[in-house]
């Protein structure tokens, strides 16, 4: 049975005994070596068709293309679109973790991202136009046995440690090496 | 017929024809007026089972979930690989802009992408830690008939016009807003 279809209490128990279990194994394993809490991600990706890609992440894939107004085939989400969704998404595990953590009761979870890009800087028409998002907006709407301030509490903890809300707001080092038959 | 499946010719002639027409579509609405080149993007995301997302993006949708040491059922990529997919996706998307615009031929492109993430700073344990990717390595992969150095020439404007790669390596201000029942 999937997850999904649980009922309510079903799946709090579910959801409560995994992050239970994943905390215990993580803290076991860190306390026994720091070294143990360094993960590397790894993702590969094909170009295929007119500008879409296939990419690869470990046993799971997915298809992303770009609208007709940019080249595309519009056959699935666009890179900045699975950017936005991979910041939801991020923040909706780190909701679960602290919630847990904090005891703090949630019935639904909804988030709306928008990003302003201003695709000048993507033509190189205007160099002073940054390439990627101007902004990006979040819209939290939780729903539960609460107070606000609780809520507020939840909040403040999850945006301290959310990876990609960090990964968007501060400045991450990336190389790139370029591989060439000759 | 999906365009995947086209002779590389019939492949290369849609991919210019494509490129040409959305160059051309929004140099001429940019030059109408600048306001055109502004675009918000939105996504909508909705927590569900344990710790996953259903994504929503236009008319398209992905899932979002994580392993099982991450208390996740297993059932999609996790929100950092699509952030590694975003960026690699992103990267395509640009070279095959660029390579349009230079007059460089490609016959094939790869792109693996690895990000190194310390957990530390997820739960909280070390609060010196980040809790995003503390780097991240592109591996570029590309095969076809021109020099290195045409190739090299073909990064160097990728690089500076990224739209995701300038998400990563730039801060990026995100405003949240929590919305609650009282």
């Amino acid at each position: 049975m999937s997850e999904t279809l649980l009922e309510p209490t079903g799946l709090e128990n579910l959801r409560s005994a995994r992050l239970d279990a994943a905390g215990s194994a993580w803290s076991e394993r860190i306390t026994t070596n720091a070294a143990f809490a360094a993960l590397t991600f790894t993702t590969n990706g094909r170009a295929e068709g007119s500008v879409a890609t296939d990419i690869t992440a470990g046993k799971h894939g997915f298809r992303v293309d770009e609208p007709a107004g940019l080249a595309g085939g519009d056959s699935a989400p666009s890179p900045v679109e699975y950017a936005l969704g991979a910041l939801i998404s991020c923040q909706v595990v780190v909701y679960r973790l602290y919630a847990h953590q904090l005891g703090i009761k949630i019935d639904s979870l909804e988030i709306k991202a928008e990003g302003d890009l201003d695709v000048r800087g993507l033509f190189g028409i205007n160099s002073s136009v940054r390439a990627g998002f101007s902004g990006v907006r979040l819209l939290v709407n939780v729903t539960g046995p609460e107070t606000r301030e609780r809520y507020v509490q939840l909040q403040v903890a999850v945006d301290a440690h959310c990876p990609v809300l960090d990964l968007f707001t501060n400045p991450t080092p990336v190389s790139v090496e370029l591989v060439t038959e000759n």
